[in-house]
């Protein structure tokens, strides 16, 4: 069954006011599909980003980390089809090329350019196919551009993932649109997520970073399809001030009105990777309440979330609550066995740590496309929600299929 | 593919010197199989446990380990087909009753018998099945016995797992032999691993209880299944000291002879365990060396073991160097990406974090049943070794059918 059905907004005006891209195809992907994104402010815009914590990081996360000490940049040139990722210096000169192309072909001034890569790793970048390109990409760039960019940078992507959510701040329309890529690792070597998130909100860049942070936190790093870090991941948020809604300062009331539609984009856009996920036929909610503190709401959620013993489980329709008490248990949390309650679609499975004899209805619960798995700790009230998805047989077929 | 054949020694001597075992049918698998265990030494054994570190502990784990504050007993009834796991009071009662059928049967005195159980969680044990089965257990009882008690405390293992080691210390030869069942977690909810090890040694049981923490942590605390940790996991050691060996004092040369011996049965019956993981049909070594300490190394290796796409690839025959480098990337250790080497089974595929060329004799080379990933991260001198099994389809098959 392939799951889950294109969820990107359709006819939906998706233009950032000031933001112009495109997407074409330079010849990466052997298929001919669209493989380089542009994502171009008309106006310098204070950049945040939130980029993987692992310890091998990609030519372009090297790169990006480094310009983003000033905090402003015009936008971000994308390819997929190579991650440019252990490749070495010659890696970090491919990086730096691509970002200078777009720099040259606009006469925006070098470092004013970010760049991202997906695909497969430990290949070297061809570079000359991405500088051959920027011609085409850089003539293309339309304000109704996002959709073919959001294209241009899948993988193994079912569906091109974009959303967009606007307010009003001080009398003006503050938009917020995001696109972004999911967990899609085949024919590359691990699951890169890739976002960007263009606004036209008047926001410096120390209170954007809170904001893109704290979104990330809730979104992005609440999701889980397969427990590995890529050496890719970056989520970038580019504010052009084009609005005109005033400064928003952090903290102000205006700042949680756009810290709140940073959100929703945010979780949109990670909903559709998690419904996207490799192999994935459920929608897995974890619903954590009354944890002794954040951290171990967290931690629990997650351990829940990360079990291939739960994952199969709900794959099989099996509402097996032994093996989420096993992911509590074994989550270095605050806990006491007797006191936790846990629920499959609104149906008790666990009451005060043992069975209430519902197993029946909470198979049946379990079916739906939709799970949502609420389990009570009493142990305190911090909460935490995580997502995540079933664990499949497509998933193992498709990341065991050797790379062609 | 039925991975791996039965591996446990045939015709070999399994007997320990004052020590019997039995293992019969007493009901609770609806199969009539075996399900019922008893190892029983002759004498008052020292006795040492080590158990799950799961918060939620099955009641035999909180009542061995209760027990085993005194540090000696008679032996183990365990029963497989029920975990006694989430039960509540009822399931301490339980485990409770199971031991006393045996002290009661043979006059051994309250407190003498250890219990485990493997199986179901979450549903009562039915202890009158066992506590009408004692009197056959015990009168089944044999030095021979040692084989029918592996077989019954199997659950979903494709073999039993046996393994024997002896060695002369001080003119005497002194028996190490062992049982264990494998990461059989489909009719029940989760992973269960399971030993017991029976020798003839005369040691006390602090020198005892050292000796098995370090084997088991070298052992099977260092293999990989799916990385979740069962409710009920127990490896516990029982000496009788019938050998008359004189005393093996903790660091003489006779406690490195003996440590050598319970390493080597542990270290046999953990990679039977291996072998026998549910959908393997690749055992899988990580020899991780060169790193600037041991827990980095420890950190490193299992978070390769652990890893959802280096497990898959290696089911699909793809020499994924990139995952591997990835996982240790994310392991929090100490490394530099351009010092990492790695081989698979001796075909160096990365050297100094770059593509060596490889691919194609890599590829034939990782067609074997047995793997090895050698990793060498050039940062110190520190090493280990854990063993994993990749991710097949019959893992998720196994593992997502409903419990029936």
């Amino acid at each position: 069954m392939p799951p889950y059905k294109d969820l990107s907004p359709k006819n939906i005006d998706l233009k950032v006011p000031g933001f112009k891209a495109s997407g074409i195809s330079c010849g990466i992907k052997k298929t001919g599909k669209k493989d380089l994104a542009l994502l171009l402010s008309d106006v310098p815009a204070n950049t945040a980003g939130v980029f993987t914590t692992n310890r091998v990081k990609a030519a372009p996360v090297v790169l990006d980390i480094r310009r983003l000490r000033k905090g402003v940049s015009r936008g971000v040139i994308v390819n997929s089809g190579n991650a440019n990722a252990c490749t070495g210096r010659r890696g970090y000169r491919d990086t730096e090329r691509m970002a200078s192309a777009v720099e040259n072909a606009l006469g925006s001034g070098k470092g004013s350019i970010l760049v991202c890569s997906t695909g497969v790793i430990g290949v070297p970048l061809p570079v000359e196919k991405v500088e051959k390109g920027v011609p085409a990409l850089v003539k293309n760039l339309s304000y109704d551009g996002l959709p073919q960019a959001a294209e241009a940078i899948m993988t193994t992507d079912a569906f091109a993932k974009t959303a967009v959510s606007k307010a009003g701040i001080n009398g003006k329309t503050v938009t917020v649109a995001g696109f972004a890529k999911g967990a899609g690792m085949i024919c590359p070597n691990m699951a890169t997520m890739l976002a960007f998130i263009a606004t036209d909100a008047e926001i410096g860049n120390s209170a954007l970073k809170r904001a893109l942070t704290s979104a990330v936190d809730l979104t992005f790093n609440s999701i889980v399809v397969d427990n590995d870090t890529s050496t890719n991941d970056t989520v970038l948020a580019f504010a052009n001030g084009l609005s005109g809604c005033g400064e928003i300062k952090a903290d102000s009331p205006a700042f949680k009105i756009f810290s709140g539609l940073l959100n929703e984009v945010s979780l949109k856009l990670a909903h559709m990777v998690v419904r996207d996920g490799e192999g994935a036929t459920r929608f897995i909610e974890i619903n954590l309440t009354g944890a002794a503190s954040a951290k171990d709401a967290r931690s629990a959620a997650r351990s829940i979330a990360e079990s291939f013993l739960v994952k199969t489980a709900f794959f099989g329709g099996d509402p097996n609550w032994g093996r989420i008490l096993a992911a509590l248990g074994r989550a270095g949390i605050r806990m006491k066995e007797d006191r936790v309650d846990i629920s499959f679609n609104g149906v008790p499975v666990v009451k005060g740590g043992l069975d209430t004899g519902n197993e029946t209805r909470a198979a049946k619960a379990i079916k739906a496309s939709d799970v949502s798995v609420e389990v009570r700790l009493n142990a305190g009230r911090s909460s935490a929600k995580v997502w995540t998805t079933d664990l499949s047989y497509d998933y193992v077929r498709i990341n065991s299929a050797y790379r062609t």
